[in-house]
């Protein structure tokens, strides 16, 4: 059996797309945009189009669709709610189709596009993430989304976390510094990680904007069996 | 008293010269173009001329300078040596001028030459620079030269060692995820720190090159007090 490669890119600054045309691709952007789109599948959300432009946010709201907009964590006027997981509600996003606009997330999407296949993974998902990629006979790369470009704590654990599991099932080999410094931390955070997560700049960001709210729900494990797969650019649901 | 603000950049991808324009950069590439660098001083050179490219290095040959020059590792004909830290001795180096040929150092110290001042960092002057750093009034970026804009192990952890080292000063805060991450992975690997880079994918990259004799050495704590300091693009060894 030849074993398949595990690597972590801890910024989407670091990452190469001509390196991951054969990989399946985990874009993890715990605090919130991974957590929320899991949180509305998990709620019955039939697909998320995420969009990077306000501008088209909008265009999609007069065409009936619901939008989840924020800019800086604010709600934007004309949109139906923000970014937090805890708006993408059974009565909110059940059967729909909602507009994400995330400027960040977009981005790395379309960072991504080349890759084998590209799916969203979160503390939420990530027992489910791990078995379905162990199923699949692919390398993997998980790409931390960061803030700004820059490396951040929250991603790098789910990382970690997702990586170690991948690690004792015996399929993978890494030869990546990034994957191993994430177990690492992993490792260091995983008997209290609410209480490591605190020293997160993210956390600290979200909290002076009083939008750390959901941090202790998205740093939750297998609160969702869905996965999010991205289909030409849509978010939709994977069938496991 | 304000406090000076600690960040780390864990590769030069990462790095934002223009938020560091009132920072001292700190430049770590621990195997080996940092520790070689450190070495050469130590044993007495005068000043270390970085170059870029290969025929720039010849040129620089045929002018009668001393030269270090490799490519992969390997030894380029017409250098007087490679680029191992085991080459810059006493009796080949002191009272000289050497042209090093590092195709990364070169563009690191370029990208970094806006700062308030450029130095060099390794374990072989950690105790040097942290005392150094601590005297001087200035915000501080641990850039870390990774390998080919990757995250690396060994520069990650030095910059961890330095970082807790400037933590304990007191003079300093971070809100940067990047230097908590160096300093908590640093924790892990200081029992053993060897031991503990053997997992590098560097050390395992030279090991295949024969080129790993010298990393129980770069590891080496205070081998030296000089600080390396970039003047006009030139190394010369700094005044304590």
């Amino acid at each position: 059996m030849t074993k398949r490669n595990l690597e972590t890119s801890f910024s989407p600054a670091l990452f190469m797309p001509d390196e991951s045309l054969d990989s399946i691709v985990v874009i993890i952007d715990v605090l919130r945009a991974s957590s929320a789109i899991c949180t509305a599948f998990a709620n019955g959300a039939t697909a998320i189009i995420p969009v990077a432009e306000v501008a088209e946010a909008k265009d999609y709201k007069s065409r009936g669709y619901l939008v989840a907009a924020e800019r800086d964590g604010y709600v934007l006027d004309f949109a139906d709610f923000g970014n937090s997981p805890f708006n993408f509600t059974k009565e909110k996003v059940s059967g729909k189709t909602i507009v994400y606009s995330t400027t960040n997330c977009t981005a790395i999407i379309n960072l991504a596009s080349s890759a084998y296949a590209t799916v969203i993974g979160s503390f939420l998902n990530i027992g489910a993430i791990t078995q379905w990629l162990i199923k699949q006979d692919r390398n993997v790369l998980l790409l931390c989304a960061g803030w700004k470009n820059r490396f951040n704590i929250e991603d790098t654990l789910c990382a970690g976390a997702i990586a170690e599991k991948l690690m004792e099932s015996s399929f993978y080999i890494t030869i990546c510094d990034s994957t191993l410094a994430a177990i690492d931390l992993w490792s260091l955070a995983r008997p209290d990680l609410p209480g490591y997560i605190e020293k997160a700049a993210q956390r600290t960001r979200l909290k002076d904007k009083k939008l750390d709210d959901c941090i202790d729900f998205c740093l939750t494990p297998d609160f969702t069996d869905k996965i999010p797969v991205i289909k030409n650019g849509v978010l939709v649901n994977n069938v496991l």
